[in-house]
């Protein structure tokens, strides 16, 4: 479908509100259904709604598989490691050939078994200075890089020649076990295996004095993966815009650029308006709808959604061409977790058909124009709306 | 997505009603419309509808790719010889490698051209005694089986090594013709072709005085497939309950324990309250509704329907965490046959989102919050309800 792809002045902005979908509570109405969100209710009325699967029926969409729907890269082919996304969600500037595994600090008893997977979660200052200790070994050639992520959470990146990612990882995922070694998973892992095995011996003897974060557990080791690139297929100049780590490196992964902001959907909101003439797809990330899902508060949910509705109009005054209002998920406050329940999605446009929803919810949007589609085709409707489409075939 | 199922103590039932679908008569509302189902319709409200092909749009479905479809097994990809099913439905100990033929007594005239290709519908009886007749012989090392089924049907198994299911049907499939040899369709299957054509003559010389069952026609000659085992894939303690040969037989075909039942529903459904602590998964299967469409008869298809309708209580009292009616296909009763036409789908779970349906219907189907699916999707869908599914990916 590249081929179709053609650059036009058009912008589209898909704005993702992580884990939008939603159940209903004793009041028989989802999140979405019970915030009040007149701005999205009024794109609802002149744009095109409907539910959508970004991964399969019945499927629980994790935060990659589901963005990488979005984007449009069929998630059951295109898979991530988690070290990976932990890397380029810090920032790191990964290399082809590097391998990342995702850590924790954790605490052994005297004899050597697991007491606590998160060393207490200590606060991301000590993890860093702890990080420091272990950063910069180099292991028969190889370069250990280690940095901390937020409390207990590091990165180790082991990078040089003739690495694989086909190790197994440490963490037995449970305590009063000891740390696992690190076993080679194909007959050309062996040395990388050896290799990660000595990290670990030597990250033991150092922080043996830093109880209780007196060891590291890893796991997700894997290798940047080499997708077809987003700006690429689509012929746009693309930013991501998102706060949080895992967002920002989902966008690398498929090539976009990421754009510096903060943490608040005004901030990026701010850093889109001035980015806005730079590009032609901007990716907005809005984390707080999936964190209140999945810690089960529903009314906090309601008001992150009711939240970003506010924001809408200073997204409006852009007048982006095409406008995307999804999820990547569902998040049920019910269930406290992602669920396999159909997103709502909401695509609009001058040049969309509209249906007869006026209100922004998943039980509209059952009925809406867009039906009930996979998200692989989401892409290829913005791409329409935009007219950054050619004719396929004479 | 077989690595995504988990152990879980939640029950799933999937009722299946044959034939389900229908299309409207003089009144405009369909054969399940038209039956009173105040059981279902509760449901209907509390759950999820939608329509299903099983196989694929403008595809009529037998019975075999249907129920395939059901189980999640995608029907243009997995296969099964009408012989198979034959043999492994009257409960038939087929062994890999055997190759079984469905058969029916017919009638030779005095130039051995067939006047009746099922023998006057002799009854089970007579059948049976000349099955025995042609039973046991050795062909070249080859063991011949022959069962009677019912009526004028049998079955004919060959059992030995080397054989080939790739040999042409001797039944012509109408009158007026003798029968036909059995040729071979690959160049390995001469010998096969050779032990076929051995016993259809000794056939024909034994049953010489039998008239009118004085020959028998074989067809759909087929070895055992080797499918994925529906208990491995979904985890689940699988059984079926049928009432009838053929869906036994696809049920086994997959893996599923096969319980001992009655014909009517309620045996079926006492079946699976003795048998309920036992298993994780069950297949109840309702023939008469195919067989009423089949006769074209619409007010006898609304009455099994209804019979269901009241038998529900009964299997509603187990508490299955996870309930799904459906059909196989449609067969209106208009077009007396099996259809093309999208089946209803009812889903019914703590956890499923629930629609505005509040009778089950096609028409009322067509706006579900399960939309237009594939079969294949139902099993996902009725895992993810019993919460038997792992999110996918991080």
């Amino acid at each position: 479908m590249q081929e179709l792809s053609v650059v036009s002045p058009s912008k589209i902005v898909m704005l993702v509100i992580d884990g939008l979908g939603g159940l209903p509570n004793g009041t028989g109405k989802t999140e979405l259904e019970t915030a009040a969100t007149p701005n999205m209710d009024k794109l609802a009325q002149s744009g095109s709604c409907g539910l959508m699967q970004t991964v399969a029926q019945g499927i629980t969409p994790g935060s990659a598989p589901g963005h990488l729907g979005l984007f449009g890269y069929d998630p059951l082919s295109y898979t991530i490691g988690r070290g990976v996304l932990e890397a380029l969600g810090m920032d790191f500037e990964l290399q082809h050939g590097d391998i990342a595994a995702r850590g924790n600090f954790c605490t052994l008893d005297a004899q050597g078994l697991i007491s606590d997977r998160r060393a207490g979660r200590i606060l991301t200052e000590e993890s860093s200075k702890l990080c420091s200790l272990l950063d910069g070994m180099e292991i028969d050639g190889i370069q250990v890089i280690v940095r901390a992520v937020k409390d207990h959470r590091l990165v180790v990146v082991f990078r040089g020649v003739g690495l694989s990612e086909k190790i197994s990882d440490t963490d037995p995922q449970q305590t009063c076990l000891p740390p696992k070694e690190v076993a080679s998973l194909e007959s050309d892992a062996g040395r990388t295996a050896q290799v990660v095995n000595t990290f670990l011996a030597e990250a033991r003897k150092r922080l043996a004095p830093h109880a209780p974060a007196n060891m590291v557990l890893l796991r997700g080791f894997s290798c940047l993966p080499s997708f077809p690139s987003f700006p690429d297929i689509y012929k746009m100049r693309s930013a991501a815009i998102a706060g949080y780590p895992m967002y920002r490196g989902l966008a690398k992964v498929v090539g976009m650029d990421v754009l510096k902001t903060g943490l608040t959907l005004a901030d990026e909101l701010n850093t889109m308006e001035q980015n806005y003439a730079d590009y032609d797809f901007f990716f907005v990330h809005v984390k707080g709808a999936d964190a209140a899902g999945e810690d089960g508060d529903f009314a906090r949910k309601v008001s992150v959604i009711e939240d970003v509705d506010r924001h809408l109009p200073s997204l409006l005054q852009l007048k982006p061409d095409v406008l995307i209002i999804t999820g990547d998920h569902s998040t049920p406050a019910v269930l406290s977790g992602h669920s396999w329940h159909p997103v709502p999605c909401l695509l609009s446009s001058a040049h969309c058909r509209r249906d007869n929803i006026t209100e922004f919810g998943e039980s509209a949007c059952r009925n809406g124009g867009l039906g009930h589609i996979n998200a692989t085709s989401l892409m290829w409707l913005a791409m329409a709306n935009g007219l950054k489409l050619t004719k396929f075939g004479a």
